[in-house]
Parts: C-alpha cells; structure tokens; sequence
C-alpha cells in the first residue's frame, strides 16, 4: 500500500514539474514577445495555454486516483492537497504568461514597453522564469534548501516592483496614461507569477518530504 | 457511511457560506472605505481578513476529515475537492478586498478615486458584492440557476471594467499617472474579485448537486 502511494505520489510530483517546465518557458517567451514586440511569439504562448490546462487536469486526475485508490490518511492526505494546490498555482502562472503575451499582442506593432523600463521588465521576465524553474528543481531534486534561497529571490522581484512603481509615480513620466496602465498591469503580472512560484515551492517542500516548511521558508 | 458523508459535506458547505458572506462584508466595506476615503473602516477591513484565512483554514479541516473518515471515491471524491478549491477562491476574494482597502488607507486623507470614476466604483463594488452573496444563496438553497444568473451578472462587471478602461485611455484623462496607477490596479482587484465569485458558484452548484454545471453556466 505505502509503496503503491509513493509510486503514484511521484507520478503526481512528475506531473507538476512537467507544469512547472512549461511555465517557465511560457514566461520566457512571453517576456521575449513583449521585449521585441514580436507578434509570432505572442500568439504561440497564447496558443499554448491550453497544454498548461491540460497538464493541471492531468495532475487532478493522478491526485483523484490516488485518494481513491490509497485512501490516504495523515500527513499521506495533506501531501496531496498540497499537491493539487500547487497544480492551481501553475494553472495560474500559464494564464499570467498568457496576459503579457495579450498585452504585446493588443499593441503591436507599438512596443508595449517605454524605453525607461524596458529593462526592469527584462529583469522582472529573467527572475520569474527562474522562480519557476526552482520550484521545479525542489520536486526534481528534493533539495528543500532551494524553496528557502526562493524567498530572497521572490524579494528581488518585490524591489523590481517597487522600482517601476517609483517610475511610474515620477511627476515626470512621460509616456502617457495609457502606456502607464499597461506598464502597471504587467508588472502585476510578474509579481503575482512571482508569488505562486514560491507558493507552489513550498508546497512542494512538503510533497516532497511530508514535512511542513518553517515560517522562514 | 452515505449519511456520514453528507452530514459532513453540509459541515464543509456550510463553512463555505460563512466565507462568501464574510468576503461580500469585507468587499463592502472596502468599497465604502474606498469612496468615502474611510481610514477607519480601512483598517477595520485590513484587520478582518485573518478571520477569512482562518475560516479557510477550517474549511480544509473539514474537507481532510471528510476525506479521511469516509474516503469517499467518484463523485463524492471530486465534489470535496470542488469544494477545496471554493475555499482557495474564497481566501483569494479575502485578499482583493483587503487590496482595496490598503489602497485607501495608502492614500488617505486624499480621495484615491477622481470623481469622474467614483460612480464606476460604486457600481463595481455594489455588483462585487451582489455576486458574493448570490454564491452564497447558491450554496444556501441549492439553486443552481442562480449561478447561471451569474454570468450575465459578471458581464456587467467585465463592461465597468472596459468601460473604465477607456476612461483611462482617454486622451483627455487629467488626473495624473499615479491616480492612472490606483485606478488600474482597483479595476482588476473588482474583477478578479467577480471572476472569483462565479468559479466560486460553479463549483458550489457542484457540491451541492453532484453534477458538473454545463458550459453555458
């Protein structure tokens, strides 16, 4: 029975970290879309949502097997709720590749980006597909110290925010209002990414291990 | 064991209900703190939202006790995670609310809304909370038609939010970027607030039928 639960368990974690893969390259391309106004790539990552979606039914369906078929009770049950919470998460971060994708798509062949921030944006794209590519790497490795060194890297992100919002706030931005929503909506999208990657990393601390992360992880 | 079952399924739903109604009070609130430049009804709404993690909190007691006293399998398996993942969206509507309220204590004594935009967010925040309380009647009455109203009722939404949009764009908008900024962000706050509201509804009618709502619901 125990042997049963860990064979699909991995399975599960399999799943998620096949999702977290495809995130991360969705983010790639989207930031890249968005950076170069290239219109092509805008439409692949929104064709390719629907894979993301796929693969999150996919792990729902390996977690409904598992408690139907193992019953599991204790610690065993948390582990999978955790791990279907994680597939959410993932879900999400395809959908917020997505909306930048949208959002180079909505203004080409304008760029999207001003000048004055289009390196922030650059930055904010390389640590979100980092993010998710550690949180792939706690599932793949089970090296729990990952999901730690993650939060200092989830506050780069916050301080990338930060920054854009004091641009953005500046008396002298002069980009207008509408290049001012856009610049305020994606770097919402980046942070939010940000965030469900090291949610979905704690959480696999815990599939992983069965253990709680401390509140410092 | 069948009676078991719904015994603690009605435990499960009735928490749930709980959380719509605590999230349509707080989206109130907020709303109210936000038109009326409100710190004290702010802070009130900032400080609530622990009671809305918690309820969550509950809410995924009841579900693993569920799962692991009566290790329901099929649809009985599927209609306690519909219910885990309302419990997300439900923590998630906690948090948007909270958002609006920190924006008007962010910037208080100064209104953060302009006038020309004050009826908009008077009207979100009225169907924000609508919406709320029409999840909660679903779960109360079974009445799953209701959550079919709802979509027609999250259109409303979606045109207040375009609608706030071009008056964002509007070349004539003479409020300055960072009044752009908070508007922006406050329109997807309601927004995903009323997106949440529906899943939320979707996946109750589930719970309490045991049938997956059409995609015309």
């Amino acid at each position: 029975m125990r042997e049963a639960y860990h064979e699909q368990l991995d399975h599960l974690a399999g799943a998620l970290a096949v999702m977290c893969d495809m995130v991360a390259v969705a983010m790639e391309k989207a930031t890249r879309s968005l950076l170069e106004a290239d219109l092509a790539l805008a439409e692949e990552v929104i064709g390719e949502d629907q894979a993301v979606d796929d693969e999150r039914a996919k792990c729902e369906e390996h977690a409904l097997a598992l408690l139907a078929l193992q019953s599991p009770v204790a610690t065993d049950l948390r582990v999978v709720i955790a791990a279907l919470h994680a597939a959410e998460s993932l879900e999400r971060m395809g959908d917020l590749a997505q909306h930048v994708a949208k959002t180079a798509r909505r203004r080409h062949p304008q760029p999207v980006l001003p000048e004055q921030v289009r390196g922030t944006f650059a930055e904010m794209g390389r640590v979100a597909v980092h993010l998710a590519r550690r949180a792939e790497q706690v599932i793949r490795t089970k090296d729990i110290d990952i999901a730690r060194q993650m939060e200092d890297e989830d506050d780069a992100m916050d301080d990338l925010h930060k920054h854009l919002f004091s641009v953005l706030m500046d008396r002298e931005w002069p980009h207008g209002t509408a290049a001012a929503v856009d610049v305020t909506l994606l770097g919402r999208f980046y942070e939010r990414f940000a965030d469900h990657s090291v949610s979905v990393a704690r959480r696999m601390v815990f599939v992983v291990t069965g253990k709680m992360p401390g509140a410092e992880v």
